[in-house]
């Protein structure tokens, strides 16, 4: 397929990597931002197009991957109404892009997605359209790029993106304190690399309800208390700490719904 | 070596397998729970001691793998003052051992260890003892086991032990509640697993505070808000979504020192 990208971001990036690693071509790239145009186009071989209006009628396929409130501008500034238009963005809608003309969808990388990696992680991808012909077409072109493809309506998207921010954002965060708490307490913390990876790996036989350990499932209140006493110089971690804790506490409490 | 085991829960038979597999001999094992002890002894071909006052004295080292608060009554009631006896509890100091005799120490493994898991993870050994020979005897053995050995004192064990709850314990329990938000929605919740497996293995490569992504940090409140109106029905990660958004806004806020 040939593929014009719009935006220059982490998505747009590693989206055209992944797009001519499986033998696609990207046409031209187009960015408010004209520097991280060029890096890009430059990367990929395509040309650059310096604003939404002089976008070439070339491509099969308009990739926007730019900022979520972005979308709407794209949208309402898109040249051609028979092309096909689809956004990269977990908790926006598809209707966004109808005001681009007749077939528009989503194709929505549930990944963490970094311009700094120098690998692709796998990538499910979640897919939708606005006619049965535009979720075939977005599903053939993501099924070149990943084993994972699901087609995923709004509701469902929002969903799984909310679900991302949780087990991706959020403990991304706690790995952050924990890093910043070892480093000034000059233990290492790439020793605890291993239990990190198993505590993800695990994720693929076991559900995680049935793997909790620690002191709060086991209401050790020795070790949660000189525990609090360690962090109190580290309100940030500390915070977290009483919440996860008093959270754990409340989902494992004797009589409570499993 | 020929180990004595104390303890037949998760981290005593997941230890017992790890020392039948590098060689050792596990001569007995000694538990509260005879029913526990008799299915781990059948499994590492020891015989069982029916209490402490039964030990054998036939072993190098005694592995007390018991629970942080039955340490002290089995270090009150060991029989041997010559032996050498170790604990693999982080947050437990190692003079805890003191009453048992001249010779105690560490072994801790910086892992979260289930008895159910059919594979051991690679595991981390934080090592003390009372003495350079026992720190040096403990170290041999750990090296036998796994290809990280770090010695770390009390101090040191509990820092590593603290930061473990909030990698490992805190994240499962994210894991847990996106789950349940995924099953009660009806999206899959083993779509996420490729985004947490990634989360997890790019630490090994970058800082997690460069690689933080999600609407918190982007100050996204449009899709914060969405989130929390989606979440009205679940308490408890909605409790959890809030404090983590909070944690991460404060954390990235302009002009705080990083």
């Amino acid at each position: 397929m040939k593929v014009s990208i719009i935006g220059s971001g982490n998505v747009a990036t590693v989206m055209a990597t992944l797009l001519v690693k499986a033998g696609h071509t990207i046409t031209e790239v187009c960015s408010r931002n004209p520097e991280h145009a060029a890096v890009l186009a430059a990367g990929c071989a395509a040309s650059v197009a310096g604003s939404l209006q002089l976008l070439s009628g070339d491509a099969d396929l308009y990739l926007v991957a730019v900022s979520d409130t972005a979308i709407p501008e794209v949208a309402a500034d898109f040249p051609h109404r028979d092309k096909l238009v689809v956004h990269t963005a977990g908790p926006v809608a598809k209707n966004e892009l109808a005001p681009t003309g007749n077939r528009f969808g989503v194709l929505y990388p549930l990944q963490t997605l970094r311009k700094e990696l120098t690998y692709i992680p796998e990538i499910p991808f979640l897919v939708d359209g606005n006619t049965p012909e535009v979720v075939s077409t977005i599903r053939i072109l993501a099924e070149s790029l990943s084993s994972t493809v699901i087609p995923a309506d709004d509701a469902q998207r929002k969903h799984l993106h909310l679900a991302a921010v949780v087990v991706s954002n959020f403990t991304n965060h706690l790995y952050t304190l924990a890093a910043g708490y070892c480093t000034d307490n000059a233990v290492p913390f790439s020793v605890l690399h291993p239990l990190v990876l198993e505590t993800a790996q695990r994720l693929q036989h076991f559900s995680p309800a049935s793997m909790q350990t620690g002191p709060a499932v086991r209401n050790d209140s020795t070790t949660i208390e000189s525990h609090l006493v360690l962090l109190q110089q580290f309100p940030a971690l500390q915070k977290l700490y009483i919440a996860c804790t008093e959270s754990i506490q409340e989902y494992y409490k004797p009589g409570r719904e499993a």
